[in-house]
Protein backbone atom coordinates (compact mmCIF):
# COMPACT_ATOMS: atom_id res chain seq x y z
CA UNK A 1 0.00 0.00 0.00
CA UNK A 2 1.27 3.40 -1.40
CA UNK A 3 1.77 6.28 1.97
CA UNK A 4 1.95 9.32 -0.03
CA UNK A 5 1.93 11.60 2.95
CA UNK A 6 5.26 12.70 3.74
CA UNK A 7 6.84 11.07 7.22
CA UNK A 8 8.00 12.87 9.86
CA UNK A 9 11.71 12.73 8.84
CA UNK A 10 11.06 14.60 5.49
CA UNK A 11 8.55 17.13 7.21
CA UNK A 12 10.61 19.11 9.20
CA UNK A 13 8.18 21.58 11.35
CA UNK A 14 9.38 24.55 9.54
CA UNK A 15 7.47 23.10 6.13
CA UNK A 16 4.35 22.45 8.40
CA UNK A 17 2.63 25.62 8.19
CA UNK A 18 0.82 25.22 4.97
CA UNK A 19 -0.76 21.97 6.80
CA UNK A 20 -4.35 23.34 7.06
CA UNK A 21 -4.64 23.27 3.04
CA UNK A 22 -3.58 20.10 2.62
CA UNK A 23 -6.09 19.24 5.49
CA UNK A 24 -8.37 20.35 3.01
CA UNK A 25 -7.19 19.18 -0.09
CA UNK A 26 -6.84 15.55 1.55
CA UNK A 27 -10.66 15.74 3.00
CA UNK A 28 -11.79 16.48 -0.26
CA UNK A 29 -9.70 14.13 -2.05
CA UNK A 30 -11.10 11.35 0.11
CA UNK A 31 -14.44 11.66 -0.18
CA UNK A 32 -14.87 9.19 -2.73
CA UNK A 33 -13.31 6.55 -0.43
CA UNK A 34 -15.22 3.65 0.67
CA UNK A 35 -14.58 3.08 4.70
CA UNK A 36 -12.32 0.25 3.82
CA UNK A 37 -9.48 2.47 2.03
CA UNK A 38 -9.19 4.84 4.98
CA UNK A 39 -9.08 2.18 7.51
CA UNK A 40 -6.55 0.53 5.19
CA UNK A 41 -4.87 3.61 5.53
CA UNK A 42 -5.01 4.37 9.41
CA UNK A 43 -3.57 0.81 9.69
CA UNK A 44 -0.86 1.28 7.68
CA UNK A 45 0.35 4.37 9.11
CA UNK A 46 -0.26 2.05 12.86
CA UNK A 47 1.77 -0.49 11.48
CA UNK A 48 4.47 1.77 10.07
CA UNK A 49 4.65 4.10 13.23
CA UNK A 50 4.79 0.62 15.40
CA UNK A 51 1.65 1.93 17.26
CA UNK A 52 -0.57 -1.73 16.70
CA UNK A 53 -0.95 -4.39 14.28
CA UNK A 54 -4.20 -4.37 12.82
CA UNK A 55 -4.92 -5.98 9.38
CA UNK A 56 -8.25 -6.37 6.95
CA UNK A 57 -9.23 -10.28 6.67
CA UNK A 58 -9.18 -11.22 2.99
CA UNK A 59 -12.89 -11.45 1.16
CA UNK A 60 -13.65 -15.64 1.68
CA UNK A 61 -13.92 -17.32 -1.20
CA UNK A 62 -15.13 -20.63 -2.05
CA UNK A 63 -12.76 -21.83 -5.04
CA UNK A 64 -13.78 -24.18 -7.45
CA UNK A 65 -11.94 -23.74 -10.29
CA UNK A 66 -8.50 -23.20 -11.35
CA UNK A 67 -6.55 -22.73 -14.75
CA UNK A 68 -2.76 -23.04 -15.03
CA UNK A 69 -1.92 -20.98 -18.41
CA UNK A 70 1.53 -21.78 -17.33
CA UNK A 71 4.05 -23.48 -15.06
CA UNK A 72 4.47 -20.64 -12.36
CA UNK A 73 0.79 -18.69 -12.45
CA UNK A 74 -2.34 -19.96 -11.55
CA UNK A 75 -6.08 -18.45 -12.86
CA UNK A 76 -8.79 -18.89 -10.79
CA UNK A 77 -11.87 -19.04 -13.23
CA UNK A 78 -15.22 -19.86 -10.94
CA UNK A 79 -15.04 -19.01 -7.65
CA UNK A 80 -18.08 -17.91 -4.90
CA UNK A 81 -18.05 -15.10 -2.52
CA UNK A 82 -18.76 -17.19 1.38
CA UNK A 83 -20.71 -15.12 4.12
CA UNK A 84 -17.65 -14.27 6.45
CA UNK A 85 -17.94 -16.04 9.53
CA UNK A 86 -16.08 -13.42 11.90
CA UNK A 87 -15.51 -9.74 11.48
CA UNK A 88 -13.24 -8.46 8.85
CA UNK A 89 -10.34 -6.36 10.70
CA UNK A 90 -8.41 -8.41 13.68
CA UNK A 91 -5.11 -7.47 15.40
CA UNK A 92 -3.04 -6.79 18.60
CA UNK A 93 -2.21 -3.30 20.17
CA UNK A 94 -0.36 -3.00 23.61
CA UNK A 95 -0.65 -6.81 24.33
CA UNK A 96 -4.42 -6.40 24.19
CA UNK A 97 -6.28 -8.61 20.78
CA UNK A 98 -8.77 -6.10 18.91
CA UNK A 99 -11.39 -7.54 16.66
CA UNK A 100 -14.10 -5.20 14.64
CA UNK A 101 -16.26 -4.67 11.77
CA UNK A 102 -16.63 -1.37 10.00
CA UNK A 103 -19.71 -0.79 7.99
CA UNK A 104 -21.23 2.74 6.52
CA UNK A 105 -24.49 3.39 6.04
CA UNK A 106 -26.77 6.51 4.24
CA UNK A 107 -29.26 6.64 6.87
CA UNK A 108 -29.11 9.86 8.93
CA UNK A 109 -30.62 8.69 12.19
CA UNK A 110 -29.86 5.03 12.60
CA UNK A 111 -27.86 2.17 12.09
CA UNK A 112 -29.74 -0.89 10.27
CA UNK A 113 -28.67 -4.13 12.26
CA UNK A 114 -29.21 -5.70 8.66
CA UNK A 115 -25.89 -4.90 8.08
CA UNK A 116 -24.45 -7.48 10.47
CA UNK A 117 -24.40 -10.90 10.81
CA UNK A 118 -25.63 -13.04 13.33
CA UNK A 119 -22.47 -14.75 13.26
CA UNK A 120 -20.68 -11.58 13.60
CA UNK A 121 -22.36 -10.79 16.36
CA UNK A 122 -21.48 -14.24 18.08
CA UNK A 123 -17.64 -14.12 17.04
CA UNK A 124 -17.60 -11.04 18.73
CA UNK A 125 -19.47 -12.25 21.82
CA UNK A 126 -16.78 -15.29 22.20
CA UNK A 127 -14.08 -12.24 21.35
CA UNK A 128 -15.08 -10.53 24.44
CA UNK A 129 -15.42 -14.14 26.72
CA UNK A 130 -11.73 -14.13 25.76
CA UNK A 131 -11.11 -10.76 26.92
CA UNK A 132 -10.23 -9.29 23.63
CA UNK A 133 -11.85 -6.00 23.06
CA UNK A 134 -14.55 -6.17 20.32
CA UNK A 135 -16.66 -2.93 18.11
CA UNK A 136 -17.65 -1.43 15.49
CA UNK A 137 -16.55 1.78 13.35
CA UNK A 138 -19.98 3.02 11.76
CA UNK A 139 -19.57 5.67 9.15
CA UNK A 140 -22.45 7.88 8.90
CA UNK A 141 -21.10 8.54 5.01
CA UNK A 142 -23.96 10.93 4.56
CA UNK A 143 -23.55 13.44 7.57
CA UNK A 144 -19.41 12.00 7.59
CA UNK A 145 -19.55 11.01 11.00
CA UNK A 146 -17.37 7.81 11.93
CA UNK A 147 -18.00 6.86 15.44
CA UNK A 148 -16.32 3.93 17.37
CA UNK A 149 -19.18 1.61 18.75
CA UNK A 150 -18.42 -0.97 21.88
CA UNK A 151 -20.22 -4.14 21.04
CA UNK A 152 -21.92 -3.82 24.22
CA UNK A 153 -24.47 -1.56 22.55
CA UNK A 154 -24.55 -3.82 19.55
CA UNK A 155 -25.36 -6.80 21.72
CA UNK A 156 -28.12 -4.90 23.66
CA UNK A 157 -29.69 -4.13 20.35
CA UNK A 158 -29.48 -7.10 18.59
CA UNK A 159 -31.40 -8.89 21.73
CA UNK A 160 -33.76 -6.05 21.21
CA UNK A 161 -34.85 -6.87 18.38
CA UNK A 162 -34.53 -10.33 19.02
CA UNK A 163 -37.06 -9.47 21.34
CA UNK A 164 -39.20 -8.30 18.95
CA UNK A 165 -37.79 -4.76 19.47
CA UNK A 166 -36.14 -1.92 17.07
CA UNK A 167 -34.17 -3.11 14.27
CA UNK A 168 -31.46 -0.58 14.30
CA UNK A 169 -29.47 1.11 16.75
CA UNK A 170 -30.24 5.06 16.96
CA UNK A 171 -27.58 7.66 16.21
CA UNK A 172 -28.73 8.81 19.86
CA UNK A 173 -27.63 5.84 21.27
CA UNK A 174 -24.68 5.66 19.18
CA UNK A 175 -23.72 9.30 20.09
CA UNK A 176 -24.45 8.07 24.11
CA UNK A 177 -21.90 5.25 24.11
CA UNK A 178 -19.81 5.39 21.63
CA UNK A 179 -16.67 8.14 20.67
CA UNK A 180 -16.72 9.79 17.82
CA UNK A 181 -13.71 10.42 15.62
CA UNK A 182 -13.38 13.72 14.14
CA UNK A 183 -11.46 12.48 10.25
CA UNK A 184 -8.46 14.77 10.13
CA UNK A 185 -5.81 14.66 7.82
CA UNK A 186 -3.73 11.30 8.30
CA UNK A 187 -4.70 8.94 8.73
CA UNK A 188 -8.32 10.26 7.95
CA UNK A 189 -9.70 7.94 10.09
CA UNK A 190 -7.87 7.74 13.47
CA UNK A 191 -9.93 5.16 14.97
CA UNK A 192 -6.95 3.88 17.79
CA UNK A 193 -7.16 6.79 20.04
CA UNK A 194 -10.91 6.26 19.99
CA UNK A 195 -10.66 2.67 21.07
CA UNK A 196 -8.10 3.44 24.09
CA UNK A 197 -10.72 6.00 25.40
CA UNK A 198 -13.32 3.25 25.35
CA UNK A 199 -11.58 0.91 26.86
CA UNK A 200 -9.85 3.28 29.67
CA UNK A 201 -13.96 3.97 30.57
CA UNK A 202 -14.71 0.02 30.20
CA UNK A 203 -11.61 -0.33 32.99
CA UNK A 204 -12.77 2.54 34.93
CA UNK A 205 -16.12 1.15 35.85
CA UNK A 206 -14.78 -2.64 36.40
CA UNK A 207 -12.63 -0.89 39.44
CA UNK B 1 -17.75 -26.73 9.83
CA UNK B 2 -19.47 -29.83 10.85
CA UNK B 3 -17.98 -31.63 14.42
CA UNK B 4 -18.44 -35.24 14.17
CA UNK B 5 -17.33 -36.06 17.18
CA UNK B 6 -20.20 -35.99 19.75
CA UNK B 7 -19.73 -33.34 22.45
CA UNK B 8 -19.31 -33.96 26.20
CA UNK B 9 -23.27 -34.23 26.94
CA UNK B 10 -24.07 -36.93 25.07
CA UNK B 11 -21.19 -38.69 25.46
CA UNK B 12 -21.39 -40.23 28.84
CA UNK B 13 -18.23 -41.42 31.01
CA UNK B 14 -20.03 -45.14 30.49
CA UNK B 15 -19.24 -44.51 26.95
CA UNK B 16 -15.59 -43.82 26.73
CA UNK B 17 -14.05 -47.16 27.73
CA UNK B 18 -13.67 -47.70 23.49
CA UNK B 19 -11.71 -44.57 22.94
CA UNK B 20 -8.70 -46.60 22.69
CA UNK B 21 -10.39 -47.95 19.28
CA UNK B 22 -11.55 -45.23 18.32
CA UNK B 23 -8.54 -42.84 18.71
CA UNK B 24 -6.50 -45.89 16.43
CA UNK B 25 -9.36 -45.17 13.95
CA UNK B 26 -9.37 -41.14 13.68
CA UNK B 27 -5.25 -41.87 13.58
CA UNK B 28 -5.64 -43.53 10.49
CA UNK B 29 -8.23 -41.81 9.01
CA UNK B 30 -6.44 -38.65 9.82
CA UNK B 31 -3.07 -39.50 7.57
CA UNK B 32 -5.24 -37.94 4.50
CA UNK B 33 -5.44 -34.56 6.21
CA UNK B 34 -3.86 -31.55 5.86
CA UNK B 35 -1.98 -29.85 8.13
CA UNK B 36 -4.79 -27.16 7.44
CA UNK B 37 -7.11 -29.28 7.88
CA UNK B 38 -6.07 -30.35 10.92
CA UNK B 39 -5.91 -27.58 12.95
CA UNK B 40 -9.00 -26.61 11.01
CA UNK B 41 -10.71 -29.11 14.11
CA UNK B 42 -8.35 -27.88 16.71
CA UNK B 43 -10.18 -24.43 16.14
CA UNK B 44 -13.47 -25.35 15.78
CA UNK B 45 -12.70 -27.93 18.64
CA UNK B 46 -11.38 -24.65 20.45
CA UNK B 47 -14.20 -22.48 20.19
CA UNK B 48 -17.14 -24.90 21.09
CA UNK B 49 -15.68 -25.25 24.44
CA UNK B 50 -14.34 -21.59 24.65
CA UNK B 51 -11.15 -22.27 24.72
CA UNK B 52 -10.16 -19.77 22.43
CA UNK B 53 -10.87 -17.69 19.33
CA UNK B 54 -8.50 -18.65 16.56
CA UNK B 55 -9.34 -18.76 13.00
CA UNK B 56 -7.73 -19.50 9.94
CA UNK B 57 -7.63 -16.23 7.18
CA UNK B 58 -9.19 -16.34 3.85
CA UNK B 59 -6.96 -17.25 1.09
CA UNK B 60 -5.67 -13.46 -0.34
CA UNK B 61 -6.99 -13.01 -3.82
CA UNK B 62 -7.37 -10.63 -6.28
CA UNK B 63 -10.23 -10.26 -7.96
CA UNK B 64 -10.49 -9.06 -11.80
CA UNK B 65 -13.76 -10.08 -13.04
CA UNK B 66 -17.04 -10.85 -11.64
CA UNK B 67 -20.62 -11.97 -13.47
CA UNK B 68 -23.73 -11.59 -11.93
CA UNK B 69 -25.68 -14.44 -13.73
CA UNK B 70 -29.14 -13.93 -11.99
CA UNK B 71 -29.35 -10.58 -9.20
CA UNK B 72 -29.16 -12.50 -6.19
CA UNK B 73 -25.01 -14.13 -7.27
CA UNK B 74 -22.05 -13.31 -8.15
CA UNK B 75 -19.91 -15.70 -9.75
CA UNK B 76 -16.11 -15.07 -9.76
CA UNK B 77 -14.38 -15.61 -13.76
CA UNK B 78 -10.48 -14.12 -13.12
CA UNK B 79 -8.99 -13.76 -9.83
CA UNK B 80 -4.97 -14.12 -8.86
CA UNK B 81 -3.55 -15.43 -5.89
CA UNK B 82 -1.67 -13.15 -4.18
CA UNK B 83 1.18 -13.48 -1.33
CA UNK B 84 -0.35 -12.99 1.76
CA UNK B 85 1.34 -10.38 3.91
CA UNK B 86 0.76 -11.48 7.53
CA UNK B 87 -0.07 -15.05 8.75
CA UNK B 88 -2.43 -17.69 8.24
CA UNK B 89 -3.96 -17.97 11.80
CA UNK B 90 -4.52 -16.14 14.34
CA UNK B 91 -6.65 -15.22 17.21
CA UNK B 92 -7.20 -13.97 21.06
CA UNK B 93 -6.97 -16.87 23.66
CA UNK B 94 -7.34 -16.04 27.84
CA UNK B 95 -6.25 -12.30 26.82
CA UNK B 96 -3.37 -13.12 25.30
CA UNK B 97 -3.03 -12.33 21.00
CA UNK B 98 -2.29 -15.53 19.02
CA UNK B 99 -0.68 -15.26 15.64
CA UNK B 100 1.04 -18.46 13.66
CA UNK B 101 1.93 -19.74 10.60
CA UNK B 102 1.74 -23.53 10.03
CA UNK B 103 3.90 -25.35 7.52
CA UNK B 104 4.33 -29.18 6.40
CA UNK B 105 7.68 -30.40 5.24
CA UNK B 106 8.47 -34.16 4.24
CA UNK B 107 12.19 -33.52 4.71
CA UNK B 108 13.24 -35.57 8.08
CA UNK B 109 15.87 -33.77 9.58
CA UNK B 110 15.19 -29.64 9.05
CA UNK B 111 12.77 -27.44 8.11
CA UNK B 112 13.46 -25.53 4.84
CA UNK B 113 13.41 -21.75 5.77
CA UNK B 114 12.06 -21.36 1.52
CA UNK B 115 8.47 -22.36 3.73
CA UNK B 116 8.20 -18.48 4.92
CA UNK B 117 7.80 -15.52 3.42
CA UNK B 118 10.15 -12.46 4.79
CA UNK B 119 7.20 -10.37 5.26
CA UNK B 120 5.76 -13.29 7.64
CA UNK B 121 9.19 -13.30 9.63
CA UNK B 122 8.43 -8.98 9.68
CA UNK B 123 4.76 -9.72 10.99
CA UNK B 124 5.69 -11.74 13.60
CA UNK B 125 8.38 -9.61 14.90
CA UNK B 126 6.01 -6.64 15.15
CA UNK B 127 3.26 -8.84 16.50
CA UNK B 128 5.87 -9.47 19.09
CA UNK B 129 6.77 -5.77 19.21
CA UNK B 130 3.05 -5.40 20.29
CA UNK B 131 3.12 -8.32 22.63
CA UNK B 132 1.32 -10.85 21.17
CA UNK B 133 2.23 -14.35 20.78
CA UNK B 134 4.15 -15.42 17.62
CA UNK B 135 4.89 -18.95 16.75
CA UNK B 136 5.22 -21.69 13.84
CA UNK B 137 3.69 -25.00 13.79
CA UNK B 138 5.66 -27.59 12.15
CA UNK B 139 4.50 -30.70 11.15
CA UNK B 140 7.50 -32.95 9.90
CA UNK B 141 4.99 -35.22 7.46
CA UNK B 142 7.21 -38.27 7.02
CA UNK B 143 7.91 -38.44 10.48
CA UNK B 144 4.32 -37.66 11.82
CA UNK B 145 5.74 -35.20 14.23
CA UNK B 146 4.60 -31.87 15.70
CA UNK B 147 5.93 -28.97 16.72
CA UNK B 148 4.99 -25.61 18.46
CA UNK B 149 8.17 -23.57 17.75
CA UNK B 150 8.99 -19.72 18.77
CA UNK B 151 9.19 -17.39 16.89
CA UNK B 152 12.74 -16.26 18.40
CA UNK B 153 14.06 -20.10 16.72
CA UNK B 154 12.55 -18.78 13.44
CA UNK B 155 14.21 -15.44 13.83
CA UNK B 156 17.36 -16.57 15.03
CA UNK B 157 17.62 -19.25 11.88
CA UNK B 158 16.76 -16.44 9.55
CA UNK B 159 19.34 -14.34 10.64
CA UNK B 160 22.03 -16.89 10.45
CA UNK B 161 20.62 -17.48 6.86
CA UNK B 162 20.89 -13.72 5.86
CA UNK B 163 24.89 -13.47 7.22
CA UNK B 164 25.26 -16.52 5.05
CA UNK B 165 24.30 -19.72 7.16
CA UNK B 166 21.92 -22.90 6.52
CA UNK B 167 18.40 -22.42 4.94
CA UNK B 168 17.36 -24.62 7.57
CA UNK B 169 16.09 -24.85 11.02
CA UNK B 170 17.88 -28.46 11.92
CA UNK B 171 15.23 -30.85 13.79
CA UNK B 172 17.53 -31.18 16.71
CA UNK B 173 17.01 -27.43 17.06
CA UNK B 174 13.18 -27.47 16.85
CA UNK B 175 13.40 -30.07 19.19
CA UNK B 176 15.32 -28.31 21.66
CA UNK B 177 13.53 -24.98 21.61
CA UNK B 178 10.12 -26.22 20.46
CA UNK B 179 7.45 -27.91 22.27
CA UNK B 180 6.44 -31.36 20.51
CA UNK B 181 2.72 -32.19 20.09
CA UNK B 182 2.00 -35.98 20.13
CA UNK B 183 -0.80 -36.78 17.81
CA UNK B 184 -4.18 -37.38 19.81
CA UNK B 185 -7.77 -38.28 19.70
CA UNK B 186 -9.83 -35.41 18.68
CA UNK B 187 -8.49 -32.78 18.08
CA UNK B 188 -5.67 -34.54 16.60
CA UNK B 189 -3.62 -31.91 17.12
CA UNK B 190 -4.48 -30.43 20.72
CA UNK B 191 -1.21 -27.31 20.21
CA UNK B 192 -2.89 -24.85 22.60
CA UNK B 193 -1.02 -27.04 25.58
CA UNK B 194 2.10 -27.17 23.62
CA UNK B 195 1.53 -23.23 23.20
CA UNK B 196 1.02 -22.53 26.96
CA UNK B 197 3.93 -24.61 27.46
CA UNK B 198 6.31 -22.33 25.27
CA UNK B 199 4.62 -18.95 27.08
CA UNK B 200 4.77 -19.80 30.87
CA UNK B 201 8.75 -21.11 29.92
CA UNK B 202 8.94 -17.69 28.21
CA UNK B 203 7.08 -15.81 30.95
CA UNK B 204 9.53 -17.58 33.96
CA UNK B 205 12.63 -16.85 32.08
CA UNK B 206 11.72 -13.15 31.83
CA UNK B 207 11.24 -13.07 35.14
Amino acid sequence: MAINYPNGKKFSPANSKPKKQVKKDFSFSNRGKTLEDELNESNAYYLERGFAVIHKKPIPLQIVKVDYPSRSSAVIREAYFRTPSTTDYNGVWNGIYIDFEAKETRNKTSFPLKNIHEHQVRHMAQVIRQQGKAFLIIRFSSLDRYFVVPFSLLEDSWNRMIGGGRKSIELAEIEQAGIEVIPGMYPRIDYLPAFEQLYRNEESEER
